[in-house]
């Protein structure tokens, strides 16, 4: 019989640090990173089985309502930045990934950081999750 | 009796370089200016009299076609660039502005540009501009 | 005798959104509010005697290391925004940020958000504020 | 014996489009365009044998002086872009890059661009560019 683990796993997206990106510093600019998790959330929900993109279609929006960054070291241009994700907690409405940016070629930690999210309609009322989405993100349909 | 001038008159905005708009050689990553010619050309809307958000309620949009600019100097974190914005041609479905960015303080040319926009509506077609937003971009209604 | 207040007093940035900070929800985008709360606490520094721009000049850099933000709700292309800051703590290496973005017609809450920055020195070592500066964000030089 | 094209070839980046990217309108705002071009030249030097990121440590920085952008269909969420760059024109100062932007999926025109840029010392003066980077764009050392 085929089992399902029931948290997904950890993945993993990788970026490579472009010029706009950087600052006068000469590292990357801190409102970056948070692009940086959008895309490694939506790449964790890809390889659990559907787009966000698609989601929206469905008339449903994953809205950030908090934003956590513990940021380490600077990461700088033309490095290759290895975004680890995975779903903290999940609800029938809201949802946390946790994340961990560090350097691809050597591990260096960049940052840490944490987003919950919550599930809207099209009409911005909360509302659950489709059961296929609450699934794929590890939660149980009756939570 | 009252008369309109026929092109609308020059318009000034100002922007103080944030800090985000820099990158690492120190001065403001040439992608930034793209976004104060939009700023500029909304501000001149607006002091035409009406608002670009107004506008794409009543289901116009101004989506560009063509860009060019020239850039003659850097700008640097904490300057405050002028953008002085006008119509250099306007017909019943388009509309080109033409600016030129310098520094506030002292007029040094920060660069030129020309955007190119066309009027669509909610279905992406080509439409005419209303006429009373023709009037206040300096066109001709039978244009 | 004068006295200065040694926590300086809330200060208020207002920025109009533009339409490069909108996304396809049709709400701001979420990282562009740490955009604004940088211009904010920039403004804040210059409010209080000193700009950041010669703080890099004099060697210093302050860095953030932690971001918060909590979402209230949506701000939209066309509205301003009042950014109201003040320092929540300062130590002799290290300041607090507090911030409430609203709507500057009717007040209605955007979001509040938390920076911690830390003084790095040219060789990115961590080092005490010079003392006018902390002065200014209402520290004690002993501190 | 062995023959090095003079002319280097077409190279080709792909970028999938992140929600950071789109507008209102629901399609990626026309700043953003500007951002995978610089991607896609860094990417074009590193195929010819050289980084940009060593250029600028050996002193060297190339700076955007010409931009051109004619938008020809909208990009949204989610699509992957291919960025098709070459060297149109190279000089001992200066190098020209054109650019077509298309869908990966079925190579629906999404703009075409042209660059210039400039070669600068760490002074900002005008320089020539290395032998070993005239001849890995194209260009020939007497030129």
């Amino acid at each position: 019989m085929p089992s399902v683990p029931p948290v997904p796993a950890e993945t993993v997206t990788t970026h490579r640090v472009n010029y706009s990106e950087t600052d006068q510093m000469g590292v990357v600019y801190h409102a970056r990173h948070v692009v940086w998790l959008d895309i490694a959330r939506t790449e964790h929900l890809r390889v659990h089985g559907f787009s966000y993109k698609e989601l929206e279609e469905r008339g449903i929006r994953l809205v950030v309502t908090d934003l956590q960054v513990r940021y380490r070291n600077g990461a700088r241009y033309d490095d290759v930045i290895r975004i680890r994700c995975r779903v903290q907690d999940v609800g029938s409405r809201r949802v946390v990934f946790r994340y961990a940016l560090e350097l691809a070629e050597d591990g260096t930690p960049i940052a840490d950081a944490e987003t919950t999210l919550i599930s809207l309609d099209a009409t911005h009322r909360l509302t659950r999750l489709p059961a296929d989405v609450l699934a794929a993100l590890g939660g149980k349909a009756g939570a």
